[in-house]
């Protein structure tokens, strides 16, 4: 079972820093969680992300794991721990997000959602209580229940519905986690997720009945979806002011640094995304003193390091010139580099946030550090 | 200036041990020298080179180089040791292979090869004098002369005005070498090559003609090209009888890990392949227990190290289930593992059979080791 501490509190904004604790060790807060989405987090090696990346728990999603190994290879392995050799916690979402968003076509009923693979147009269906079974079989330290996370923008009705449609499959989830055990000796945890889209009142009650689970964590969903970002705060503030202090919160695919930063300050204690990994690949650097293009040409005879503050191995190893070079040429070697580049940058970036709000010093702090690291270089 | 110490010549075969000596460092042979055709061991990190695979000496291609980054570029850098971050010796190759093989088009006069840019369709010409030039600038601590590889097979008229004619550009290659400078600080040495085809008198006639110019090191060229292994062979065992016993032999483009343990036994020192890194990208793995296709359905559920002889980190962090996993789902992270699996297997080879040359034990350990190395699992 999953505790939480809480460490601190910001006296001059919600920002907290805390520990969460599982069977697969702990996890300081805020924490950012590198995707891994099959198995892998996409050109990185698992001692990589334990030694370079400094990153204290991954995420994997429960559609692909499902689809490909697929739970009986997993259970056969002893859960995705073992099977990847990763022996830090595990967080998978529910897969409800990539039925949507992946899968070749699907069906939404009372019962879950009816879809078909987008790798051999097999059908298949996800309920609450199967997502709860293969993320068991995953043997993920926190399990997501499953969620419908509508689109951005929906009308009204149609996102109290949903709302209300994900609350019923959270009381499915919570009952199948309550029937079920663990498959290799390690407590597992469910968080459930607020979602009602960018209404107001609707955030308001699914904040309140989430809160009212009493569950080991709670999340945010349905937001960063295409919403302007002052929507994107102003529900997180709303739901964060509901949500219970003692619990981590969890704000799903977020997002850019700044959303982080900002984020950190209403209150929010657990992050992932896909854009450290995927931007990088793209040749687009976070660095300690800006975002650089790397494929741009005013790098081609930079023999300066990739990044001076040297947070990763790969930063002061390899230049930017360097780097541009294998860019252009199209070699794997870039996209790994800048991989563990950026995700070791996401990884400081909150390990900072995190320091300073144990000091006390987080908004000052923020307000200098964000012009530097959002300016493009 | 590069030497060689022989240390140890087999009572049973051809096969030796020796020292080169570099300005950037030592190796020890027989070695293998991992193919970073465009800067980068492809999908391989530097320190990966170093620490897990035991890289000693890497390769560079002049063709790859001069068209990109160019020379202007690595010059400004202070070469490409200091481009890329490799601290260890560096050979390159003369380009002239490469333009035979990848240029869009190319016409060879007595100058040298004017050739169209496969990258951007620019046309260049690379004489005996500029590939010295470019190597110059490249840093390479073993430079290649520059060379014609006739096609296999070819009449025999074709082979020896080729291989005239290879011979005519290593004498410009030498009087240029003699004429130039390193520009880093670190000595370099040119080495010239073989040529003849697959044609004994022609071979005689070259190995004597390269043993003549008391090169500080000596290599074959133009086999392993489409020839059977036992023409290749032969024409390596009649080679090395005449090349000088004190200087290191590098049999270029070889080979299976057959290939190079038979032309161990013939006298070989050095050695280089893209093999072990295309085919691993391929899902063709080469362990201490056979050869494996890490594709293929039966290793799906079988959860033993890639290698269980632990060569290096990958061999026993992951398993052969995962890695297959990681093919079938097409991650980076799959030719990550098999790039560094394969070179540290082949790097582990040539350790093999250097310390079975010292112990005097080596015609045993090759007939006992090549039965279980090269079957198919
Ligand atoms: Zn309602
Ligand atoms: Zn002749």
């Amino acid at each position: 079972m999953l505790t939480f501490q809480l460490q601190a509190t910001d006296p001059h904004s919600k920002a907290r820093a805390g520990c969460i604790t599982t069977d697969h060790g702990q996890i300081e807060t805020p924490i950012f969680m590198p995707v891994g989405t099959a198995g892998t987090v996409k050109a990185t090696h698992q001692y990589e992300l334990t030694d370079d990346i400094r990153a204290q728990i991954i995420l994997g999603n429960t559609y692909h794991l499902y689809l490909r190994p697929g739970t009986e290879i997993l259970k056969k392995a002893g859960g995705l721990h073992r099977f990847i050799g990763w022996q830090r916690p595990i967080l998978t979402d529910s897969g409800g997000y990539q039925v949507f968003s992946l899968a070749d076509s699907r069906k939404l009923t009372e019962e879950g959602a009816r879809f078909k693979s987008h790798i051999d147009g097999s059908y298949h269906l996800f309920t609450p209580e199967s997502v709860i079974d293969i993320q068991r079989a995953i043997g993920a330290d926190i399990i997501m229940a499953f969620d419908e996370c509508p689109p951005w923008p929906c009308d009204e009705r149609y996102a109290e519905e949903s709302m209300h449609l994900t609350h019923r499959w959270l009381d499915r989830c919570i009952a199948r986690m309550q029937t079920t055990e663990p498959l290799y000796g390690y407590g597992q945890s469910v968080f459930p997720i607020v979602q009602g889209s960018t209404i107001a009142r609707l955030r308001r009650e699914s904040a309140e009945y989430i809160a009212a689970k009493d569950m080991p964590g709670n999340a945010i969903g349905g937001l960063s979806v295409g919403e302007p970002p002052e929507l994107m705060y102003e529900m997180t503030d709303l739901v964060t002011d509901i949500l219970p202090a003692h619990k981590p919160r969890y704000l799903m695919g977020v997002g850019t640094p700044e959303n982080i930063l900002n984020a950190i300050a209403l209150g929010v204690d657990m992050f992932d995304c896909v854009m450290p990994t995927r931007n990088g690949r793209n040749g687009m650097l976070f660095t300690t003193e800006g975002i650089i293009n790397i494929k741009n040409r005013k790098w081609a005879e930079d023999f300066s390091p990739i990044d001076p503050a040297g947070i990763s191995r790969v930063d002061t190893l390899y230049t930017k010139a360097y780097l541009r070079h294998l860019f252009v040429a199209d070699e794997y070697l870039a996209r790994q580099i800048a991989s563990v580049h950026n995700l070791a940058f996401y990884l400081w970036l909150v390990r900072e946030a995190r320091s300073h709000i144990l000091a006390g010093t987080f908004p000052d702090w923020k307000r200098t550090i964000l012009p530097i690291i959002t300016r493009r270089l």
